[in-house]
């Protein structure tokens, strides 16, 4: 894994928790961007070499509407950077870790994405990306 | 915020945590150390500029073993690496934040720490910290 690409925080209402973490965060989100393919609306906050995405639901057929009927607001899931998303993949399957997905799909913020299931990393949901050149 | 120091994970078992996490991350973890004063003990990997951190709790009386006895395994806070630890609380604290403690306290891997509560940020418990040097 090459860094912590990002991290994603499931709210309810995108706008006032982007006012709030630009206080928190100090900083101006530089990015809001609608991703019909998973049905949210994220907005990216740059943080060193990391990004803190906020994902709110565009539809109740979304993951995080999903996931928020069940649970608060809060972390949702945490992204790595790599470097070949396919042999990733592969090395991952090997040591037992359970994809989400057959294959890459494209995500939020120009990237090749892949999920892995929380059972298997003590309830965090992992996410892989490798940016599309 | 300079950058994502660290996330941390609650676990109920930290040796097998750690060999999941080594696999999950490909790489080892460098450092085991047990914070006292908190009665965790912490497991750290590197990735990138941040890294993440495992918590074990080791007493009933620890944060992480109230966490544990109400929430399943997972994300427990997002740690941010600050310049002055002091000037930051009172920004945050004049943005309407609320620190869980009056002064910064000694934590893990050699830094002076203070907590927010989640209520003001989504559900997520932040952490900013500054090395101690």
């Amino acid at each position: 894994m090459l860094k912590i690409d990002h991290i994603g925080i499931a709210v309810h209402d995108l706008d006032a928790a982007v006012a709030r973490y630009q206080k928190l965060l100090n900083c101006t989100c530089h990015k809001i961007e609608e991703v019909t393919s998973e049905q949210v609306k994220t907005a990216f906050f740059a943080v060193g070499e990391s990004k803190i995405e906020l994902l709110a639901a565009t539809s109740s057929e979304s993951a995080i509407a999903k996931f928020l009927s069940k649970k608060p607001e809060g972390m949702h899931h945490i992204a790595f950077e790599v470097t070949d998303i396919y042999k990733e993949i592969e090395r991952l399957k090997a040591e037992g870790f359970t994809p989400l997905s057959d294959a890459p799909k494209k995500g939020a913020d120009n990237k090749l994405i892949c999920f892995f299931h929380p059972k298997d990393t003590n309830g965090v949901l992992i996410e892989i990306c490798q940016s599309i050149v």
